[in-house]
């Protein structure tokens, strides 16, 4: 763990740095915020707290001002104040099964870049790290063109040198470094690979759990706090939200919504058991379904064809696989209490023909008491998504990265 | 909320009032720790600690040495710090349907004592506050006698001088305080009454959830930070603890096992729909389920006296309550994750013949990766279970309840 308190500096020294440090780690986990707001966060008085921003904003730290303006009641515009731009940055790298996404952010928590490039799934880690840098070198030239989709290629450049850390998202449980269950994935060196590569902490975890977490902070459920993310794609995964902190259960072995049980008697299961969430809500086994229900289609891009012009067997079979959906839901919902639910992967481009039935089981299986209580929306980050949620572990996560001159630490050495 | 921090001390007082907080409050928050445990989690120097430890110690807040003594590999004692005993305590109190519950601790985290009184169901909120106030002062006075069989009577008498919060467990969801449902229960007024009477804070929560707490804590999973706890009652319910605090849900609705669909077809619940887990697991269910199968009970004692026999429709009655029990549990161990699942209720009284069958189903319907990462086990703290948690709400999310002088505000006024 990093520290920015020195020893050697003298009491008084270190009270400040600890308000300066309380007043940043505020402006970063919350983006702009009023004096009003600080002081309520901080606790600190009113002339303490004007005394640490005059401070940090003369020192170039924090900036105030526009574009973050409100309008109070009497009409007088109320300041914001928020990390300078140019500050830091953090930076997300998604390694999905094919293709490695990055993305970045500056320190106001604005989303400056993001790049994909797709790739053979059986690439070594060095390979994927090395593609990693390559995007990361585009955005930080300002470069991206963003070729691969992700859609949120700004231009600005991104300043890899001011960069703090690096939030990671893989495939597959993280909890336990150095496990079984890492060692079979090949992630165990993943965390020093990256950190002799750039030089920064690493902060790992699983990239569905990334994307839910993102959506929580910048996606569907921005507003929310307590988010239920539900990913339908080659496989059938999730994330909790709880408190606008990333759930992972005890062994990282959470948000696994594919693998509850729709019908003892069902499918087997790539995970070993049958009848789960996944062998009737994947990609395949939607497309399965279809075909089994006189339907025609190679790929999704056919199958959401049908969709969209209305295809009756198309309709039935995401009425289906979406009351499944709906059913497995309300079971977590009784015991997690979410307020909104994201959906998203590759399915929930089908919309209102999925959502609307999924929508239907899940008020259906719900007690009344909750009916109302939780929103179904569709995901809206695309893929980007575990890639921002790598930045948003970063900014929630992470000791306090700021611009104080840090102590070597076995981090960062 | 309450401070401890006085705007007109100098910053170097502050600096130390904030140290001893700090200090304080993992005491609180952990129990007993050496004075190296305390500067791991404090982050403090070596000589600031042992500086602020000296003041707290000389001024009897805090007490060192015996009985909580561990021996280094070398022989040499270490010696624990905790709060004195004498220095403040935490009550709860579990305002159940038909009875009142309340459990004392000291602030070295010990279990000082509980009592209980049954009621009847229609009693006013200002009567049900009368007992919990008798209660309390049997246990001020030391002569508690335990006589509703809490089980957990020591004679040491409560200093109610020095409480300083109250945790409160009712029945049903709390979370929206002069909500439609808290007026719906009565519940508006409770926490009103209850400050008049006792004079200090009130933390209110579900009694289910609190009784999950306090296992989390005191009980069956006092060595897991997260845990899934049910209920096996007149109604179904439970809690989530996640991390070691409680989780409640963005309405307060979470831990509601009770009401996850096990058969749409089912028979019609309280809640409003069918089929849910609580018309086939209560304890009504259960019997009904049992004379179904021919056997013969009119109460819970009689099915339990069956069950102890090996009487076959019982056991075969429970093998199938605990296989759909182990169902659900297994969709939200999916989702959530937890190390312990506890059971607890009158229900579990039975053991084994519903624990076995419980388990197996569980690990059935788990995926293999998921199976021998969750113990079942049986809830060890009985009726007082939801008093202790209302405890533990206080000793984990109270802001700092200490000896200094504490300003007036509304809490306390």
């Amino acid at each position: 763990m990093l520290s920015v308190m020195h020893e050697h500096d003298g009491p008084l020294t270190r009270l400040r740095r600890s308000h300066e440090q309380c007043v940043l780690e505020l402006l970063r986990k919350h983006g702009p915020l009023s004096r009003a707001e600080l002081g309520a966060r901080s606790g600190l008085s009113r002339t303490t707290l004007y005394d640490i921003v005059a401070g940090l904003v003369g020192s170039g730290t924090v900036v105030a001002g526009t574009p973050h303006v409100e309008v109070r009641k009497r009409g007088r515009p109320v300041e914001k104040l928020s990390l300078n731009p140019a500050a830091g940055e953090a930076v997300g790298i998604d390694f999905a099964r094919r293709a490695v996404h990055v993305a970045a952010v500056n320190f106001a928590h604005e989303v400056i870049g993001s790049a994909s490039e797709a790739h053979a799934s059986d690439l070594s880690w060095p390979e994927r790290v090395d593609i990693a840098g390559r995007l990361l070198a585009t955005l930080a030239t300002g470069s991206s063109d963003d070729s691969a989709g992700g859609g949120r290629g700004r231009k600005a450049a991104v300043h890899l040198d001011a960069l703090s850390a690096i939030g990671v998202g893989v495939v597959g449980p993280t909890t336990d470094p150095g496990s079984e269950n890492a060692h079979a994935q090949g992630i165990d060196g993943l965390p020093d690979l990256l950190r002799k590569r750039f030089g920064v902490p690493v902060l790992l975890d699983n990239n569905t759990r990334l994307a839910a977490l993102a959506e929580a902070v910048w996606g569907a459920a921005a507003d929310s706090s307590d988010v239920l993310y539900l990913r339908l794609s080659h496989g059938v995964g999730g994330g909790l939200v709880v408190g606008g902190a990333l759930h992972r259960g005890r062994y990282g072995l959470s948000g696994e919504f594919g693998h509850i049980t729709v019908d003892p008697a069902g499918r087997q299961c790539e995970c070993g058991k049958t009848g789960c969430l996944e062998t009737r809500a994947s990609l395949d086994a939607v497309l399965c379904r279809y075909r089994e229900a006189g339907g025609r289609a190679d790929n999704l891009d056919q199958f959401l064809d049908a969709t969209s012009a209305a295809e009756r067997p198309a309709l039935e079979v995401l009425e289906r696989v979406g009351s499944e959906i709906g059913g497995v839901l309300a079971a977590v919902c009784h015991a997690v209490g979410p307020g909104v639910i994201v959906v998203g992967g590759e399915l929930a481009e089908a919309g209102p023909a999925l959502l609307e039935p999924v929508e239907r089981a899940l008020r259906q299986h719900l007690m009344p008491m909750a009916r109302h209580h939780v929103d179904v929306r569709r995901a809206t980050l695309g893929e980007a998504g575990s890639a921002l949620g790598g930045i948003a572990l970063v900014l929630h996560e992470s000791p306090l990265l700021s611009h104080y001159p840090q102590p070597v630490s076995e981090e960062n050495a």
